[in-house]
């Protein structure tokens, strides 16, 4: 069977290089180039690449998009700042070429993209769910985006099984003790030395609890869903949003 | 809406008489019978039970099960001790019935039902897999059912996914270190005073780690469990095995 | 050896009558009384009671200590509501009585005495710590009363260690996200049906993270604690304020 | 105040180029030589070490203390392989040289150390007690050396408080299931992928349960551990063996 051929745009920076490194150990896959700022994305067409993974910067992921989808290129992007109007934009682009395939993924770890769809899946059965993420500390926003995604998650789970508000007596407080209040679900922030980034979502009810716990210990967690992400675009035309649709999870 | 008829048999035993509490405090059903040992049957028809709970022993089972098919009254069973001769004469009893509806559970825990259910579908997607049950000390088999059956689950979704056996270099180890052996998934048993009920599946991947936890700190978990039962076996007529059939998980 | 001879004052309460039958069953006690309300103090002399076990309310606690003390009667206090003024009118009390010991504790709880404990042991080897508390729903003050006094013994371990202020580049926070802040040390509340009272004490440094965490699953919890009060009052005159005088920690 | 002249002797090998960068960065240390294999030892005299953290290999850590005790340069070691026999050796060298200290210890992190300190303290107070140890799939013992340890504290501080064997009412288990027996107390563990060195100490009594969980993410955890014992070393001479004597713990 013939090789994948692919190339990293934004191959200088953290996750790029891992993500080099991991394209070249795949055994499916060829590495055909490696771009970093200032590369002409000429290369991506003499190279032959099929698949490009996109990890640069809300700056330049416009263009490089634009590129790839003209020349027939699959993209495995991981670089954020989406809008609306800018998935209109790449969606109009894919219309024009209609066998290439876009995967976006605000997350590359299986292992978060498993955490939120199993917390969707039991918020409805629990009469309580709080979500308590912990990151190294020199993270700058808190609580996490992933947090924050899993909790609306949890709400919408609970709304939609016609659940009521969550019991709480707390009649007196410290400020900032229940945590963040997310749709109603409580979310908590701890940031600490020695840690990378780590999520629990805790579920309770009569008699029992329900603990689903994510810990990301080194940035190479996200080469396998990027792999993944590689091995499905080929076969998937147009835009999809979300490493889930990759897992093929049900539900 | 009228409220649904329950009577419970084994209402005398521990798990039996909070399921009397359980039901008689549903807002949506009514306890009109509750059998201990050396009751008559014909209670369960005089009173216009349309639903039982069964809680009792290997022995009684059979007899009760008959004698509520045979009247129409659908059942949801907790007793164990189900072999594949049982459960098929279960059947046949149910196709001169078939309005009639009979879930038999291994396990009535939500929590727990769910812990296995998302660790068949993780399990797929990590090079690693263990089980870690903790039980309070007066339990006489190790490990428990649920681990067993967690472990067996795992391991035909790493086979249905075509993974190689798990990553291990162990050379020297003292015995019982690694923990029982579960069709290629070790599992290892925590006895320990204080405890109740616990389970912890683990899975590791490259750079991370996803932890699945279920922890019973109480019998009332059951009845969550055994009313949702009750809720949907009067609309599932034959026979269900397992309360995960309930939950609408899809997958 | 002689029994020690026990009474329960408060009896009648969920923690007084777990206590009554705790000291039913030591090896080395005898239930000689258990008081409920309105019940006369003198049956404690009439019993022959060398020690008593006080679990009643602010109420009346500073009138069954007066009766005990002045009578010889050696007590192991759970009630609350302590304050300077109560503790010295106590203290005075006790110089006229000098064999007389009184062993008054805010947390009968071995295993939380010795989170407190190896928390302020532990606090000044990390530049991160940070406590969530975990409790059943109808509790009504968060962040608890014990997280509130972990927090602050470690806040003053690292003051004395010379610690500087915790790293944390939070710049955009949710309101209460990082939790509440009690001395520097960040306290997160979660309220959860199926718990009864956890805590959880983290600590981090460069590459790790060290976790004490403690579990309540019953309130029998408090009643090794109680018998152990009991076995070392009767040898330790005078006030003793805290359970962890009597666990031998050195430090 | 002027600086602790230390020399890095492994300085190539990973931990020991780990210790080099952690000398370079304490504000109190100056780095004035780092031996690799085939490096002179006369390096040491010359660059007026005052101190040198030890990281080779058994066949060399002889020569190299023989050397710097006879020289008057403190040591901190982390090389293995020690026996009575060595360990006599060096407390021999070390009565010529009284004012010299050297400190050996079999693990540099100040979590594991606490964790094992605490681990000890905690063991007499409760009926159960269980070691849970999970690493990365590379490691060929099982369980790791740290565990067994702990193990082997726990027990006999139970032994010393007169606790009677664990309660176990296991009557039927799969070969494994509930561990390697160290003395009495289970010990398990899990390899998998993600992990680095992880260890859950486990205790149970009536109603509660304390857990002690040190987790290691990267080997720059032993570097606090390491310089910590620099500046305590040079003030302790003589021979000492585990950091938890220079951690001030009491008890």
């Amino acid at each position: 069977m013939s090789k994948l051929r692919v190339a990293v745009i934004g191959a200088k920076g953290r996750i790029g290089s891992e993500a080099v490194r991991a394209v070249e150990a795949a055994p499916d896959m060829d590495l055909v180039a490696a771009l970093g700022r200032g590369d002409e994305l000429e290369t991506l067409v003499e190279s032959g690449a099929q698949a490009v993974v996109e990890l640069t910067t809300p700056a330049s992921v416009m263009d490089n998009l634009d590129f790839c989808v003209r020349h027939g290129i699959h993209a495995v992007v991981g670089t954020t700042g989406w809008t609306e109007e800018r998935l209109g934009r790449l969606e109009a682009w894919l219309k024009s070429s209609e066998r290439t395939g876009v995967l976006i993924a605000p997350n590359f770890s299986i292992g978060a993209v498993l955490t939120m769809h199993f917390a969707q899946q039991a918020a409805r059965y629990f009469e309580s769910a709080e979500v308590v993420e912990l990151h190294h500390p020199n993270k700058v926003d808190a609580p996490s985006g992933t947090a924050i995604r899993t909790a609306q998650l949890i709400a919408s789970a609970r709304d939609r099984a016609g659940l009521p508000a969550q019991p709480d007596a707390t009649a007196t407080a410290l400020d900032g003790a229940r945590g963040a209040d997310v749709d109603g679900v409580p979310v908590h922030a701890v940031r600490m030395r020695g840690l990378l980034a780590h999520q629990e979502v805790l579920f309770g009810g009569e008699g029992e609890t329900l603990t689903i716990r994510h810990d990301s210990l080194h940035h190479s967690s996200f080469m396998p869903g990027i792999l993944l992400g590689l091995r499905r675009v080929v076969d998937t035309p147009g835009l999809t949003f979300g490493l889930e649709n990759f897992l093929g999870l049900g539900d």
